[in-house]
């Protein structure tokens, strides 16, 4: 469903695209995300200040000579706590300004893709520049092969099933919401481990989940580690790992 | 990762493949499950007996002359309740035929792709061939577009962002298991909607959530249709539609 309102002459052709290309294998790109890099004339991508973005390299070899593109660099924020104000600040202005960079682009009539690793509604940085931009321009969205997909893929893993409750939980939350929420669900994926890993051990010990645990690291890239988390010696986890904790435990 | 064990040399070729092949829009399909398809010696697809199968839709322009077709009927189980003994056994009949039926192809070293709509892992019925033939065979999981990041898409609507707790339910929880756990997640999907909107609509209700709800059925598809809850004014609803509740309701 494309969304625009007040939409000009000046502006035909001009669409915003916010491109799913999936996990990190670039075969889990879908066809109408090659598709969509086919018809942009801008390909903008998000990436931490100084580090190759992820979602580049999956597309990297479909890059066409004559496309512009646009890295969006997150501000260095590591200095400061992630509820400060400064923060916040800092983020809302990074935001606000990729959006009027692509709105030049598409007030030129300019078709901008927007790629996002996995799915650009679920956890995507793209979000915040479709809440900012959709009331103004043309919008698509291609839908993507999440992350947590792409993961228990990877792992051959039934993840729910039948009338399981599936979750997803940040590992930012309290141990106990963390043992809470875990007790209360089939199956969960836990992201965004990194400096989590061992509370997050604890709420899976103390939930009755340990045991069905998989650590997974880059899933579906070449960099992909994957072990089950009681096999996993040590805490080093970067802040992408995510957990598995698969249900369909009564198979019949 | 392939899983396989006690391979012999009669099997050198053969593989079970479980391929996604997204939520309906035949360009959701991945370049992966296309390689898939063109690989496959054998297409399995599940169907309700007397109705075309979805997913053989989604993959149908793609279908080579000389693949073998091996559709799977679902028993008519419609006259007994789904916790009675006597569905549960003839679903686990169903499932142990239709396994048997593939093994006999994986056996002369054929490649088997069974094809999926959405994501294999995520609710799939090709995880129950999964569990019966990993243990003897190679396998591939081929991860999909799942049919809720279908219909968050094509509705436009972000549905989880930073440190939101998102949860799948299945329509068939009781009304205050339904009101509890809509409260206490931050986004939503709502599966296998049918015949229990009257409860979910109470349970979206009471929980608060009704005003944010959207309704949809066969996402991405033709007959794609989509409206706030509050706006659909009947009660029809098939099996496989789904309500969205959308999170990242603190937006900076």
């Amino acid at each position: 469903m494309s969304t625009g309102h007040h939409i000009d002459a000046k502006l035909l052709g001009a669409k915003l695209m916010g491109v799913g290309v999936g996990p990190g294998d670039p075969e889990l790109m879908t066809l109408k995300a090659m598709r969509a890099l086919g018809e942009a004339d801008v390909i903008a991508h998000f990436a931490k200040a100084g580090n190759a973005s992820h979602s580049r390299a999956i597309i990297e070899q479909h890059l066409r000579p004559e496309v512009t593109e646009l890295p969006l660099y997150y501000p260095v924020t590591t200095e400061q706590p992630s509820c400060s104000a400064g923060y916040r600040d800092a983020i809302k202005d990074f935001y606000d300004n990729s959006a009027a960079a692509i709105a030049a682009h598409l007030e030129a009539g300019r078709v901008v893709a927007v790629i996002s690793e996995g799915d650009p509604m679920f956890y995507g940085s793209y979000m915040h520049l479709h809440t900012r931009l959709a009331p103004r321009f043309p919008t698509e969205i291609v839908a993507g092969v999440t992350g947590m997909s792409g993961c228990w893929s990877a792992a051959g893993m039934p993840i729910a099933q039948g009338d399981d409750v599936f979750t997803v939980l940040p590992a930012t939350l309290s141990e106990d919401e963390l043992v809470r929420r875990l007790a209360d669900a089939d199956a969960a994926v836990v992201m965004k481990v990194g400096r989590h890993l061992p509370k997050l051990r604890r709420a899976l010990e103390k939930s009755g989940r340990l045991p069905r645990a998989v650590y997974v690291e880059r899933g579906t890239t070449t960099a992909e580690k994957m072990i089950p988390l009681t096999a996993k010696l040590d805490d080093e986890a970067p802040y992408f790992a995510v957990v598995l904790v698969p249900g369909w435990e009564k198979r019949p």
